[in-house]
């Protein structure tokens, strides 16, 4: 049966940018699962079927419906353990929770003071005022103000990316020889970017950006199917 | 048979203070194997036995001469298949050195600047010479001027740690509910630290703190052995 999964969409519906969504599709490509995504916008908040924390992915699986990219994940692994596991074991997915913490604390916060104007002109227009205050109450700034300057603070992003840059240098991906679920939650913060940004994050010649590239062909090329920005 | 292992000492020839070393000397324990260590000074370079990369840890394992703190873990789990794992798999293992680089990248590099000065005074005298010159030259600074200032930089070395802190906030260790080769990674980093310096590095409530108590009392509380700061 078909899984549903409610999915963050820019002003074209098939602009497809939550870090989070990314993760919970590139999580059920990788279990083999079909789904079936519908387009939501951030005021959609009565639109999600319940129980739901206001915020996207939510899936529908049969009668149960899971929200939070973490729970889809772990209720994705449970639920189908006959599949390819997202984690490799009880110690993978605990450090997965690193990788996580890595990313939620150092890489997206890292990335949005660079492309929060681009995610606002990306976004709906009926979405965009909300948008634009709920973050720059976030930011006690304008959007145009935390963008600027984002040129220079563009090599200090870059040398934070060093612990997975040594990483993808040394193996193919974060998981090893197979990409598993620690990548699609970085690979989800490098998509959002692309998909809503055309200010390049990583120089042609990063190895991060050799294993975004890979990224993106995965599963069919499933990330490329959005539109977006470079390679 | 006893595994010999080579590990950095201080002036106090049980100073033991190399991060890499404490890596090498909590896997041994992991693995339930029995070692005994011998003090070396940084320039005892041809104290060692062959091959080595005039580096510590080297161990001896009968027959066989293995150096490098990776190629060490590496070694002990393959040779010791039965004995509790280092990485829970080989998803666990490509994700224990996304943790190595996190370590390698910004946590030691973090700590070195707040405690260099400490390292110098905790050498044996006859390393000191050595150990000033080669620091200096690749910081272009004198020791005093590394480490002036550390508690201002000290809050920015605290935020560094977040996704550290975040992950043993929500479960016991990196690797799950029991320690594995990824903590003993992060903690060495920290045993280095504690075992020159009296600088506090993280503060009384920080769960960084609390996991480092733990990782203190594993396996029979070996790394309290050491004469060491703080706790």
């Amino acid at each position: 049966m078909t899984i549903t999964m409610y999915d963050l969409a820019g002003a074209e519906p098939n602009r497809r940018f939550s870090p989070f969504c990314w993760r919970a599709r590139m999580a059920l490509a990788h279990k083999g699962l079909a789904v079936e995504t519908v387009p939501w916008g951030f005021t959609e908040k009565d639109k999600l079927p319940q129980p739901n924390a206001g915020r996207v992915p939510v899936i529908v699986d049969g009668s149960a419906v899971i929200h939070d990219s973490t729970t889809i994940a772990d209720y994705l692994e449970e639920h189908y353990v006959d599949r390819p596991s997202l984690f490799g074991g009880d110690t993978g997915r605990a450090l997965t929770r690193f990788v996580q913490n890595w990313t939620e604390t150092v890489l997206q916060p890292g990335i949005i003071p660079l492309v929060v104007l681009d995610i606002h002109r990306h976004s709906r227009p009926q979405d965009q005022d909300y948008f634009r205050r709920s973050r720059e109450e976030r930011f006690g700034r304008t959007l145009e103000e935390v963008v600027r300057d984002r040129e220079a603070r563009l090599p200090a992003f870059r040398a934070s990316l060093d612990p997975l840059r040594r990483t993808v240098e040394r193996q193919e991906f974060l998981c090893g020889k197979a990409p598993a679920y620690a990548d699609y939650i970085v690979f989800g913060a490098f998509q959002w970017a692309r998909a809503i940004s055309d200010f390049e994050l990583l120089a042609a010649d990063d190895p991060v950006k050799a294993w975004r590239r890979c990224m993106l062909d995965l599963h069919g090329a499933l990330a490329r199917s959005t539109p977006a920005y470079g390679d």
